[in-house]
């Protein structure tokens, strides 16, 4: 197997003159160092590179191709929108037949208390528009200092200047003056990272409730307007949440007020093997954020659902101020919208979101047989069809390696090797799984083999 | 013409029940007071809506569907990209074909002095990482406190939080807790709004360039990373900037080491009759800031061009700390992309730039022939195809009208009676034009006649 395109030709030249990729070591990229990997086409889970190299995709890009590459009901759907009308805008009331259609659909799935969806393109955007929104419901309500918001350590809520503020990982923070003022981080959810090895998982629960608690009274209820989380953390770890944490949660912020922000990006739309992770915990959010498993990646597509509440409060609000003015020209994009219609069908004839809550108990299952008994396996954990492999200096005294990335990096360019693409998480050295929702299980069995020799390979024993 | 749609469809009823719509009265549109709009085709210039009805489109969407409706050449592109891949993702360094081809594109176009594109999907979304990377740059150079911003009142530079401080429009901030700190506006540069009547056009400039430098000397110029502005305002009221306005601009950003941000959102891809507004203007910027024409609006796609000497900075910056950690995770969709390589195709074999220049003038003319001579006709204006004609309560005496709105959205839903599309603009009385650039002179008198019947009907002499 070829694992380095050409660097030569016109196509990786023009790459590295023209092109700054998204989170890429720029440097390395503009003088060839790294020779990009240019991906041309894909099927299932599997996605093929310009030399015809076929990997096994354990990421489902960034978890968010679930309903896995070439599946042309997507394409012929966005095509046939495309033909007819590509775009029209939908301020001041337009609209467009699948953006509706769309809106409809996901509302019929999501939770009964919710309202409206509001279409964006990115779950940064969409996290940007819950912040709006919740501040113009505390202005509208005569509350304008309520306006902090409470995220974790270790969450990812985007990459902009807001969400990325919402984000509580050092990368995305450092150099770039955030987190900007009156966004707040309380604790990382995760057991393995309690600060006391004697606690209980039901006392560590209790210290991240007590410590939530503390923040909120030290800032002062009145100035907190939301708390957002990924029902379970993604990009910091992908970290389930402790026994009861998100019903404790949710009785602190309710007794103040305090609005819920379910940041579903990754879990939305079946990944844990229910619809919503805030289904698959027990939330019930004022807003959730909705991305990736939307459009399967097909087009870009995001939105923000929001609740009865504050739906209310924005409409009466309008009849006092007139328009909400808040639009993304691309907001409800005709071609998008059909991408998610088509995405929605398939996931449910395709049977996804069942796939999810049957296959991932067996890719946890095979992961931890393909590694649990390492000495540097700290922990094998996940939820549905996400899950992750934490390596350590030595798990028995909780030491974790000095270097993040160093061993997680090592593990994932092993496996590529062995044709299967795992992520290395950017804190720490966790290898992350997040196939598409169609995986089969003689694909798990290969990812899980894959980093069976890649562990044997990195960490001889 | 049948002007409303009818309302009590299972489709308008979920549209009321389920979509909260960009910048829209919210409240109304759920009671169904006033029924949106739903487009189903487009063609040219024209749209066409699900009874059948035909309007000229004399504002491209939302100046942005400048290739016009119906283009099977960008329609087919999309679909042949997302039958073969439809997505993976450009991190640490992966590509796909139309992304790098597109880049080349945009380079080859963009001024000489720049280096690389970043792509995003909406100008909100650019506009942030223009913020971020201008910050990452000044934190590199160890000049962490360089960081302020400033724009203009009545400047349009997108809906999210930053970028919404950005802009500098009343109704985009209010309620939203905008502006951000650090992000300032300076003056309108539009000559009719001077403070003073007695002045000259040249002694308004100098006016702006004081009051700029006042504003710089103030904050202290350490404390000034950028200075951002559209070569000419768009949602501002279509404002063209007084004779030697940027020159002299970039004369006192140059003196205090401050960037330039060009916004060539509405005027990337040939709206003035030039590929770029900062070709137009002569203006040298460090960042340049393309959406919309740059797909014609037909996927989300937008893109932060950066200089030479900026990108050598970040690119040092990740030989001393790895890569640089800003990514949407639908940066440079292959998709979107793919609309993108079409589209440039596409206003180079239309003659698009050719035809904005050669219309450009004949809109203008027409626009005056039509209501020149009315006597709340405070100014026409423009420059290529964006065009605006002004409503004053007494022009003579320079005395605006007191609601802002109130006439132009008469004039607009009037207009509309006859067939036409142009867009009453949020502050002041002012309607807009920026029709698509394939748009004909027939076209161009309909729009016109349009034009002089509404006012006709709107403000009878």
């Amino acid at each position: 197997m070829t694992l380095q395109s050409p660097i030569n030709d016109e196509l990786a030249a023009w790459d590295r003159d023209c092109l700054l990729h998204p989170t890429t070591h720029t440097a390395q990229h503009a003088r060839g160092d790294v020779p990009g990997r240019i991906i041309t086409g894909g099927e299932g889970c599997t996605i093929i590179d310009r030399d015809g190299n076929r990997f096994l995709d354990g990421f489902a890009a960034l978890y968010c191709v679930n309903a896995g590459y070439g599946r042309s009901e997507i394409a012929d759907a966005m095509n046939e929108q495309a033909q007819k009308l590509a775009f029209f805008h939908a301020f001041a009331g337009h609209g467009n037949e699948p953006a509706i259609k769309l809106a409809r659909m996901i509302m019929d799935r999501a939770p009964d208390h919710m309202a409206r969806v509001y279409f964006g393109l990115s779950g940064s955007d969409a996290n940007e528009t819950n912040v709006k929104l919740i501040w113009q419901y505390n202005n509208l309500l005569g509350r304008p200092e309520k306006r902090k918001i409470i995220s974790r350590w270790r969450a990812y809520h985007g990459s902009g200047l807001v969400s990325g503020s919402l984000t509580g990982l050092a990368a995305y923070h450092a150099r770039f003056n955030l987190p900007l003022d009156g966004f707040l981080h309380t604790h990382t959810p995760h057991y393995l990272r309690r600060p006391d090895t004697d606690m209980t998982e039901a006392d560590f629960t209790n210290f991240l409730i007590t410590e939530l608690e503390a923040m909120i009274e030290a800032e002062g209820p009145d100035t907190i307007a939301a708390f957002i989380g990924e029902p379970i953390m993604g990009t910091g770890g992908i970290l389930p949440p402790p026994a009861g944490y998100w019903e404790r949660v949710q009785q602190v912020l309710a007794r103040h007020d305090i609005a819920l922000i379910a940041d579903e990006v990754v879990t939305g739309f079946g990944r844990l093997g229910s619809m919503f992770g805030s289904d698959h915990y027990g939330m019930k959010p004022d807003f959730m954020t909705i991305a990736k498993g939307l459009t399967s990646a097909y087009a870009p597509l995001s939105g923000s659902i929001i609740s009865q509440r504050i739906f209310d409060v924005l409409a009466d609000g309008t009849d006092q101020f007139g328009a909400l003015a808040h639009g993304w020209t691309y907001s409800a994009h005709p071609v998008s919208s059909a991408a998610g219609v088509a995405t929605l069908a398939l996931v449910d004839s395709m049977g996804l979101v069942e796939n999810a809550a049957h296959t991932g108990p067996k890719l946890l299952a095979a992961l931890r047989d393909a590694a649990g008994d390492h000495p540097n396996v700290g922990e094998i954990r996940g939820e549905g069809l996400l899950a992750a492999v934490e390596f350590m200096e030595n798990p028995a005294e909780r030491q974790f390696y000095d270097k993040p990335m160093a061993v997680s990096s090592a593990i994932s360019a092993a496996m590529l090797r062995h044709g299967v693409i795992a992520r290395p998480m950017p804190e720490g050295n966790i290898i992350g799984f997040a196939p598409p929702l169609c995986i089969t299980e003689d694909e798990i069995n290969q990812l899980a083999h894959a980093l069976h020799l890649a562990i044997a390979e990195v960490l001889p024993r």
